[in-house]
């Protein structure tokens, strides 16, 4: 009988852990050191005794387990291998069946944004929701997609990349993808500042925000005190974001956008800029798609990469 | 032992009937009319009739059919009925409910665009993929989101309406969704003649679209020619339809689009045009996905239906 599963998420910096009993509920929650040197070599051991010690210093059988689901920042191919993973300094590394040797246990891998977009849906602001579509707005855009409770992994890995749906053929400058014109350039913490800085340069309208920082956080304030000019930011932003959520429901017609990052702490006035073009732009029969705001926040991972082993 | 299965494909004119091996070899084909009058009321006892009456004259047993999958013109929930089929004249029909009641057999029911995507993935310009995007390029753009083999649905049964992806601002005439600026009104057969005549009104350039009707045919076949004018038009019309395929590429990052319709009889042409621009916008890591042509014509629905009970 399984009574217990782990949900790992492994970051650049940390490895966020979660023991878990079958209902979802957390029972211990540890961070430990990600060891990139020497290609990262240390990431998969170390995650297999931090398992392992758990398992021991809880005094439960290993019967009893039933799985280990692990999120990684990366694309991972149809057999929990990861390719590439840059901020862990991997090379190719067969992650399962590495980690599944170690531990003697069953072990699912996903990419960490895809596997954030399952958490969500499992515990929180996709509960009730099978068709899910995760939109995490932070220093880039990266997304999750879940059809029927399942994660689009996609051909390539790149199912969800949401972030380079092209929005506007009159940017110039160049994505971090190599791309112009990509969402993420815009809605973004680091592209609502593009789009602040653009349009503070364009006018000599009064703002708030033209007396010091001019971040995500300061925009979205400055929304909220009804400063015009922050309100004009929110209106492209909210434009750009709410054209390729009607474009993804288009494609996969989901049933909640989830969004999440860094730029959703500004809370549900988000909703008011992005559903107005999201009803401009959807297809009729989408229009009644929910929008909610992430619960999670950074555990989101453990959870999404626990439910994977559920 | 199951050795047969039925493809059914409901139109609005009359209904396609396969009689399949469970190989997906076709060994009978034969079409009845659809009965639009009384709501359609007859559409679904006239399919149980034909079904029976195949088993009968075959002389085989009820044991040895898998089962029988329905395409219809319209959206289809996840029980299998049918809230409307304008086409069919139909309000509410549960079509899995009936139709099984009637023959005695299991029922899978599914919209015609993503049933006709399924029998292009496992028979047709599909084969050897499991993610697959069907365009259908007729009247209208149709699409069939396929993912791991199965059909994307959608929470409104609208996954897959990618003609009224947002592609242009600029358009003023109102597709028939009700939106301005939709695929559909510069990818179909109707959106390359409104492209044309536009184009053809913005320039004196000479042109053999100037002499006789303008249709896709004329279009593609000037275009060809060497046509000057055409290829402009075509220009435009593979820059709507590459960028709509690259943001359909961020989603879910498909390994194959499949190109059918009325206009995809203008052969691979198309693609010189539509990946151009597909490469310009989609993300990296999705550039090496493949275009290939439809290779079923109007038989897709049938085998696709076929293939849902299999």
């Amino acid at each position: 009988m399984k009574k217990y599963c782990f949900g790992i998420d492994i970051g650049g910096t940390t490895v966020k852990c979660g023991f878990f009993n079958t209902d979802g509920e957390v029972l211990d929650k540890w961070e430990i050191k990600t060891r990139t040197e020497n290609n990262g070599v240390n990431i998969v051991p170390d995650v297999a005794a931090a398992i392992k010690g758990k398992i021991a210093e809880k005094g439960i059988d290993m019967d009893e387990v039933a799985g280990v689901g692990v999120g990684v920042p990366g694309p991972v191919d149809e057999d929990g291998n990861v390719p590439v993973a840059v901020n862990l300094h991997w090379g190719f590394v067969p992650l399962s069946k590495e980690l599944s040797e170690l531990t003697g246990l069953p072990v699912k891998v996903g990419n960490d944004a895809n596997v954030a977009a399952l958490g969500e849906m499992w515990k929180g602001g996709g509960v009730g929701y099978h068709n899910v579509i995760m939109v995490t707005l932070g220093t880039g855009v990266g997304g999750g997609i879940i059809i029927n409770g399942q994660i689009v992994t996609g051909s390539n890995g790149a199912g969800g990349e949401i972030g380079h749906i092209h929005v506007d053929d009159a940017i110039e400058e160049t994505c971090n993808c190599g791309n112009k014109g990509c969402l993420e350039q815009v809605a973004s913490a680091t592209g609502i500042v593009y789009l602040a800085k653009k349009k503070l340069a364009a006018s000599d309208a009064p703002s708030v925000l033209r007396d010091g920082e001019v971040s995500a956080k300061t925009v979205f304030d400055a929304v909220k005190a009804g400063d015009a000019l922050a309100q004009e930011i929110a209106e492209e932003f909210g434009r750009y974001l709410g054209f390729a959520c009607a474009n993804i429901a288009g494609v996969v017609d989901p049933q909640v956008f989830v969004i999440g990052g860094g730029v959703s702490k500004a809370g549900p006035v988000l909703f008011d800029y992005i559903t107005k073009y999201y009803q401009k732009y959807a297809f009729s029969a989408c229009r009644n798609a929910k929008f909610a705001l992430a619960k999670l926040g950074n555990d989101a991972g453990i959870f999404g990469a626990a439910k994977m082993v559920l």
